[in-house]
């Protein structure tokens, strides 16, 4: 009754072998994250724990406001051991949350803490403890990196950045790990925003256009997308509330995009520069990633105060969107530009339908495996032991569990790649039980194979990077 | 392979020990049931275990409809043992249903019937064996209530209701037991009801005034919610098919409540009353509980015959009520007048949504634990294993497990307390599993204060009685 | 630790003695497929597995596509040994698929295969043993439904169908199984359908009427459900994409079927239709079937080329239809006339909405056991272990379990039976394992009795052949 030894989560003898002997020493492709990529070209070094761990993440804060900690703790002027005190003491309130295991795991990797659970007793040794090692030189942002085999990261970039700092990394000689932008035109298609007008001219001077109308707008995504392709992105990225698609009209590429209210059919035009973007990506067979279902920003009050991914953002529902997503698919795949996909949704009601609905583009003509159509990765609320087998049970049931691309950490964090570890003992843990108890063929070469496929080969292979 | 032993549900040695050593001998705090406080004031004697048992069960009538057995046995004019019989017939029939445990539950605890299963063989011995037991003076209503070591109970009440017996159990010395009223308006925003005038008349009469418009309403209900807090009442409760907000209107304070058609805009009446409710809540530091997702009275037939309540009501789908639930909290939020709440669906596909969306208003500025916003227990027809595990786990994954004010039975009857001992020993048997199979730390001071907070002291410290 | 052993599935010892003692010898009664009468009535003799195996079987081209496999050996002009092997490539990749386990299964039995997992390596061996064993007499058609213990099967026929082969089997003195047909009526009432005036001919000739208005139409369908039920018919069948009622309207009745397009009022008219089934239905005491939640021909791309049913179906998510469901029941139960009804759904997360709104309309009057209201079994997507399971305990939450009339195939191919073997382990295992955990009674006579019953005799007694 040991928590969190070498063989947590590891619940039968098969699963710990099918981890240690396959799963552990894979390395890692983190193909979908929000790490600043200066931090990577600067080769960050941290003064303390609160820096690279509370800084910025919005699901601590969140528990720690649910906690009864003030504000002034979480994201004011309290100095950092305050806050990092705060933090000690709401963790033994997250039993049960995934906080609780991902915080020990990332103390244990790559801190070495392995024999104290963080609480107000042990804040302080604990704080003393990693702020000594964050001075080593290991434990700079790249170091980091390294002592967590990372091979491959992809951050998420506004169409308008100079991936500056991209190629400063690809520049550097000395250090092996790719780190490519990804594409995320979000901003570009958010047309009531207030300071649109101001990112209309920011994305039309890197395009070297001015924007008015459509046309505009989507001759200077195509030349940031050209951008980003010469630069290694292979990766766009497109979050939405609820998913709406109708076929696009030719007659609205004349359309000024600016000056929008909400009476007008901006809609329209979001479904216009998605469609152009997902041929673009068929194009240059690139993989389009749909994030589908988080409804954001729902506390005014504190939106006010701290702005966007404050940690007030929830999971949607929606009154059915099975029908708006086949139908953007088949106006693509219709006309062959059809760019692989991945589909994360974050309400998990809709894992069954959208795991099969995938399953109607994964069309003979593509000759690929993995498959051309993927369900995501659990994503945000879901990236927990519950959320993530369920993934993996949708999945197995409903598709081919064997050509999955894998985990993600979707993190700002660059302590946060002991979950790509957390996910390969879940995965583990639910073939292995299965060995045992005779529901899978009791051949560790053949499930091994499965384990390293989708921990690390799969992505290789269907990305292409 | 003993059926309901001492450590009926509790699968590991942990969750044994959890059980027996940490949440048994907790007190009850029933913060929502629907028990009839005049058999409480009057300390009622029960002749038989028909009248304790079975009148006023609805889903035991429900299982009894399915099994075939005719009306007349189930609300019909049949002698109370007949009933009693056919109820023995077909609780074999309920088996995995939770009747079948709640059932064997209710006759061990407090009628110690440990060594038969109810059945035909079974129902004479049963019959006399209970009715035996009744007739002694700790089987009265108090006397139950002490037995099973409850030491408060919220009733639920209608704003009109004199609370005569609440004043008469308040008044009584001798028993230790607090019976508070719960505030619940429903009927006050039925506007269609066929009986609204006449309700509208006693809401009146009890208020002092005569309602004709909103604002009339909104005097009576205030008046009454006074009068409900100086009797003890600390929450109040409101019942939605569909849970529906738009911002209130000021112009419709003046408006005529009686006389609406389906055509009118009674939904903004009944936004504006609840926003009201929720306002003078936030000032008396009550408890705002919603309860959302129950489709009433599908069976018209039946309606005409028995009314509501009888056993036709089941679990609604939604076309997408996020963004309403969003909607109204922030809006009592960004005034700085959202009471403590609780919310509780009954369509389990909403949980995620649920408990991610009041994570929205956990504000630091309250600086409370427990959490100001509660995702509510497993409510009616999810009130069994399945259901309840679900909402400990959504709400360990989403929100702080150890916050939570924990299990409420929303019985009618006086044997249901023993669904606080159903709910602890699948606490303790979820708990306990994980600390043996290393997902919690194994630490029994530290799990076993997470039982009894859960069981007892978060409901104690958050209500504030 | 080895696969699909004799206690597939069966997972504690309880649950082994349950399959083997109760379950595993009880007679088949398939009253949902989708076999052709044809087959059976000609005994037809298969030339090799690809023939019985994978044609017409849209579960496994499905799996194909998405492991990369060239449409030319799923649908195309491969030989049948190219298209098993590219069959036995693709079926490694299925691990953790239902398509796994029930290859497998059907390999052991009626095939006798039980020491190799087809994969590429086995694949000719495989291909040459099943060949050999389907030459024999009793790898026939009807041999294998000897062979599995087969007693009745429904097929699911159209109402302008002949009922020839049902005829001739009948006929047959020496064949011992009921072959039966269902009433499918689909295509009367897809008003949309480009060859919709054929088939309204087709179905007017078979009924000795021209047809143009609803009443005729009516007519028309009321004739060949009495031609069904002088053939032994005693179920009927509805699919539905979304599930939509509106109460009928007397003053269609007089309307032309013919020319309506999509803005016309044809979801009245499909109402109005399938009311009237439904009330055939009671007064013959037929029962009612109801699939709702699939949306079909998602990909216009394929459907162009192979037409329906070929694998680019998928789960429909919905904006709420407990409302309309009810609606229905009530309408006809109102008037005494609502049937016998089971209701399937392809989404799982209605499972609760639906199983809870069946038992609205489970009403003493009926006086009858198994239930006259049945939650469907696992259905399509959901016939796998998970969805099998989520079927059960919804059905045992929230029902009476130990009414449930059981498992079906809902296949076209001859050797889908061992999918009652699968059903009947994961049902045997769940009991099994709780007889062991003590919560149900250890008694094997008692749930020994409700597994013969789910298995068997419900469905014997429920439909009343």
């Amino acid at each position: 009754m040991t928590f969190l030894t070498d063989n947590f989560l590891l619940q039968s003898e098969a699963a710990a072998r099918l981890y240690h002997d396959y799963a552990a020493s894979m390395p890692i492709i983190d193909y979908h994250c929000h790490l600043p990529p200066k931090d990577v070209a600067e080769d960050r070094r941290f003064s303390n724990i609160t820096e690279v761990w509370l800084a910025g993440d919005h699901y601590k804060w969140r528990a720690m406001r649910a906690a009864g900690v003030d504000e002034h703790y979480i994201t004011g002027n309290a100095s950092d051991w305050e806050k990092f005190e705060k933090w000690a003491e709401t963790t033994p309130k997250t039993l049960r949350n995934p906080l609780y295991h991902w915080t020990h795991l990332e103390l244990r990797r790559p801190f070495g803490i392995t024999n104290r659970l963080l609480s107000p007793e042990t804040a302080k040794s604990i704080w003393n403890d990693t702020n000594a090692k964050l001075q080593q030189q290991h434990f700079s942002a790249r170091g980091i990196m390294r002592q967590m085999n990372v091979q491959l990261v992809c951050t998420t970039d506004d169409p308008a950045d100079t991936l500056e700092h991209h190629q400063k990394i690809a520049a550097d000689p000395n250090f092996g790990i790719k780190v490519l932008p990804t594409f995320r035109p979000d901003k570009a298609v958010n047309f009531l925003a207030d300071d649109y007008h101001a990112y209309l001219d920011k994305l039309g001077a890197a395009a070297h256009l001015k924007i008015h109308t459509l046309d505009d707008l989507l001759v200077a995504l195509y030349r940031r997308h050209d951008y980003f392709h010469e630069h290694g992105c292979r990766l766009s990225d497109h979050g939405f509330c609820r998913f709406f698609y109708k076929p696009v009209r030719q007659d609205i590429r004349t359309r000024s995009v600016r000056n929008l209210t909400a009476g007008d059919d901006w809609t329209d035009l979001q479904n216009a520069v998605l469609f152009h973007i997902a041929k673009w990506n068929a194009e240059k067979n690139w993989t389009m990633q749909l994030h589908i279902g988080a409804i954001r920003n729902n506390n005014s009050r504190m939106f006010v105060k701290l702005g966007a991914d404050s940690g007030f953002d929830s999971i949607a529902d929606h009154d059915g969107y099975a029908g708006h997503l086949g139908l953007f698919f088949d106006s693509l795949d219709v006309q062959g530009i059809l760019p692989k996909t991945i589909v994360y949704n974050l309400n998990p009601s809709d894992n069954e339908m959208l795991c099969t609905m995938i399953g109607n583009f994964q069309t003979a003509e593509t000759r690929m495996f993995p498959p051309k159509m993927q369900f995501g990765s659990g994503w945000w609320f879901l990236d927990q032991k519950e959320g993530i087998e369920r993934q993996l049970n949708t999945l197995s049931n409903l598709g081919l569990l064997s050509g999955f691309v894998g985990m993600l950490t979707d993190s700002r964090s660059f302590l946060s790649y002991t979950r790509h570890e957390y996910f390969r003992r879940i995965l583990c843990n639910l073939l292995g039980g299965e060995m045992e108890a005779g529901l899978l063929p009791g051949d560790f070469g053949m499930i091994g194979k499965l384990v390293q496929d989708i921990c690390y080969n799969n992505a290789k292979n269907y990305f292409g990077f």
